[in-house]
């Protein structure tokens, strides 16, 4: 099945790619599509989600409710950080994680590590809200495999955020052990990962993987969820890992008072979130055995 | 646009009406369809989802995901009250808050009010894992008008449960402020309500009215979420209100333990849960302008 029929954009929505469940915008205006190097990039405007960006068939942002994911991917690992200077993203060419973690106070530089450019330059051009950050002073991006990049650069990082797309094409190599060993390697003493990781109603055995293996290699690990209403199952959720601490990432270290988020102008994220986005439905608890998440 | 397009159930998702947004579900096998007197009713089969029930075009509940809206919508409102005896179901002839509300121990008697005779006869006889519990002792079955019988009965109830399809159709009078005063006065001293109260990503508007609608009322007010990801968005939400108690929603009365959880068979209510359910992103928080709700 295509991607656009009759003006809809159409995504499957289940994990072994099958046509069960499609969700369909209604793309109201196309703006740009080209075929990269790497996949097929598109951008078309919505009447109700505003502009959006889609890879491969696969929806990866809309103006409407980019802000949930964006923020989450963010401030879950560098709140739960004591002292996060040195970020690397890998992936996030559209911008907007950069976005997010320039707010942090603690942030000195922020490296994106982005395989396609043209995700960068499609998104400076037509989606402002996200590239705004490009040009800032602590950020560094590199165009290349942010897996290699990774392997290359030990004991670098505080925090590493893969903001990757979903396991096949470009990213599949970022949902394999060998990489979470990488990561691991890569981070500073305390350092701490985030990866993004899909939802828990269509991917809870890839959930359960990733969990146990992380779990094998990282001192402490969780596994947060946010709504994210364009995403199929309309949640996403995120694997966080920390080196060689035991930490509960449940409770922030950086508590951000609502002085603090609403000069950060952050519309999801918050102190009461960042815990609630820990605690899990019993399905999922149990099958990833994690203990009771609060007390 | 129909709801049936080349084999698949499609379902328009915004609020308005229009077709901006569409999901679609692949329907394997129809199982049973017919006008009622009130609504279009269909039962179909999908590989991934189990069965579904739909209603006027719009899914009311799949056997993969049922569970979530199911018990959340019965154990908000039961764990909130210290002794809830007595409970009222508006709607909800799938039989399935019935299913859930059985299982607290406090719970003495259970009416159900349904106006439509024919979602409890098909549910009976299609949807097995929902209907189970029609028979119980506790349990009142009425075909009727709910909004007329609460309007009948005042000081009756502990816990009155709106489990309503959207404000169309034979639901529309119960998401206005009449219906929210009928249900103050149907309710007890302590008395507490729960009603289904959409989406923040597409209905906020109508929450924020249903919100400000019921602190008019009620002296405690509170709004939660649950994920259901084959409704619009993937997620839904409930009004809860106290009839004249300052009470914490976020803070359950009954706790449920670990050893409760699984005997109760709950595999998405949990203590934890039901706290992080009242957490809101900010900007729902801001247009509802709650105090922050955690601390």
């Amino acid at each position: 099945m295509d991607s656009y029929i009759k003006g809809y954009f159409c995504e499957k929505d289940i994990a072994d790619d099958c046509d069960k469940i499609i969700s369909a915008v209604k793309c109201d205006k196309l703006i740009h599509a080209e075929k990269t190097k790497y996949q097929d990039l598109v951008v078309f405007e919505s009447d109700v989600l505003g502009r959006c960006l889609a890879l491969d068939g696969a929806m990866q942002l809309t103006e409407k409710d980019e802000f949930s994911y964006q923020e989450m991917i963010s401030f879950l690992p560098l709140n739960s950080h004591p002292n996060p200077k040195k970020v690397l993203i890998v992936g996030g060419g559209d911008g907007g994680v950069i976005r997010e973690c320039l707010k942090h106070p603690s942030v000195e530089s922020i490296t994106l590590c982005e395989i396609d450019e043209r995700v960068v330059e499609v998104s400076k051009k037509y989606l402002p809200f996200m590239a705004s950050s490009f040009n800032d002073p602590k950020v560094k991006v590199l165009i290349g495999d942010g897996y290699a990049y990774i392997r290359e650069n030990k004991d670098a990082f505080d925090v590493i955020i893969t903001d990757s797309s979903d396991p096949k094409g470009p990213a599949v190599s970022l949902f394999q052990k060998e990489y979470y060993q990488s990561l691991k390697e890569c981070l500073r003493s305390g350092g701490i990962i985030a990866c993004q990781a899909e939802t828990i109603w269509f991917h809870l055995h890839l959930i359960k993987f990733l969990y146990a293996t992380a779990s094998e290699l990282f001192a402490s690990v969780a596994y947060a969820l946010t709504l994210v209403p364009t995403y199929p199952s309309g949640q996403i959720g995120f694997l966080l890992a920390c080196k060689d601490k035991k930490i509960n990432f449940g409770e922030p270290i950086h508590k951000l008072t609502d002085e603090q988020v609403a000069e950060m102008k952050l519309k999801y994220y918050s102190t009461e979130i960042h815990r609630a986005s820990f605690v899990l439905p019993n399905f999922v608890r149990n099958e990833l055995k994690t203990e009771t998440q609060s007390k």
